[in-house]
């Protein structure tokens, strides 16, 4: 029999509706889960409550994260796998009033906590382990509606890309993806959308368990158990059947 | 004969390696120049000088720069063109110390400026006008090298495309582009690569006369005068020779 090993997850935006989703499911398959976050997730077996306010520095919320990982995971224990869940939505082109306001908070909300989860996958990641980032679907073409939340995600895009190869500063053998949802069917988007055909929205429980899947595959595994390093994955739900398409992604 | 009409220009990063060469360019052709930077071109005939440190917020330099155009425009007046040649370079892989500290830098050099002239565009451009951003060639594909500079170029690039659409916020008729240089030819390049071959390195008069170009030409030009709307411009030099190589864009 084999021995029992603690297995350990990170989730930044942990309190979010897809992060808490997370939280939960690998929970119930046992690993030890922490949260990054505004506010705690009391489900998580750790926090890191954020406690910088969005108006201050990206170099003050990597200080507050990058050592409040440390602490919690002591100085032998390494993270098996890095979730980044964290992000937000607003609309505008550049004619809006608000949209260098927007193109900022949408800076703040997707690329800075994927590049801390960068960061704390070059120092915490165990060799072999899994970054999963969280673009857009949206983003893979031109957003002159939104145009602040799509070159922030075409950012996020292109960092899985850089980090994908081998000079990007990842641990041996890590794999880094990012998920491009559509619409994921939350609480929020069923209020803001009431008459939306929700059939099109990917379940957050259907991402939560992907994340799992990936992060207890092996880096070796096949394409279906964990993509290829560098890929892009669209979820692409239809009649609430969600398929993955992948672009990108290398050996 | 036609009568005299002033022709305008913005020249965002006008007291820069390029930006000074771009003032000096327009100027000796006789066009009215505008510099915003964070110290004055004593060759502009305005300038906007931004006092906002760099670890401000990006809404306060939006403040300023939008303020202060309207204050040296005057209200009757619109700008020809918008040239944003403010960026600039670091490197590092997700496991440099500075990781997220050159990140952050690139975002504000290249990206703050870029969001904030597409905004100075939307509010300031005459029809039929011209925005020129400054991508780069390198973040067409990764970088994981210099990780936080490709994902803020490929930010802008993305940008570019959002912008060229006709619901972008952009005055009718205007035309987007960027140019995506490899190595400009600048002092400070010739300083830090002393045995680089500069050859290969685009002079900036050409960027310059370039810009001039575009800007003087009507947005129904040939592609040869003006490329179409949302088209990234490569500025291929080799042997002392420059070619273009366009892709993106369209009708």
């Amino acid at each position: 029999m084999s021995s029992t090993t603690v297995r350990r997850v990170l989730i930044y935006g942990g309190k979010g509706a897809l992060g808490s989703v997370c939280v939960q499911f690998f929970k119930k398959q046992n690993w030890w889960v922490t949260s990054v976050d505004l506010v705690a997730n009391s489900e998580a077996n750790e926090n890191i409550v954020i406690k910088s306010s969005t108006t201050d520095q990206w170099t003050q919320q990597e200080a507050e994260v990058v050592n409040g990982v440390g602490q919690v995971l002591g100085s032998d224990n390494k993270l098996d796998a890095i979730v980044c869940v964290a992000g937000g939505w607003a609309g505008g082109s550049a004619a809006a009033d608000d949209f260098v306001k927007n193109t900022d908070l949408m800076i703040r909300q997707s690329l800075w906590s994927s590049v801390i989860s960068a960061k704390l996958a070059a120092k915490y990641l165990s060799d072999g382990g899994l970054l999963a980032l969280t673009g857009a679907r949206a983003a893979l073409e031109p957003t002159p509606g939104m145009i602040g939340y799509g070159l922030a995600k075409s950012a996020v895009h292109h960092l899985v890309q850089s980090l994908s190869q081998s000079t990007g500063g990842l641990p041996t053998g890590a794999t880094v993806v990012a998920i491009l949802p559509v619409t994921f069917d939350t609480p929020m988007n069923r209020k803001f959308m009431p008459k939306a055909d929700t059939s099109q929205w990917t379940p957050l429980e259907f991402a939560a368990e992907l994340m799992w899947k990936w992060a207890s595959a092996p880096a070796a595994a096949t394409d279906d158990v964990r993509p290829k390093s560098g890929s892009l994955v669209q979820l692409i739900t239809k009649s609430g059947e969600t398929e993955l398409v992948v672009t990108a992604g290398h050996n």
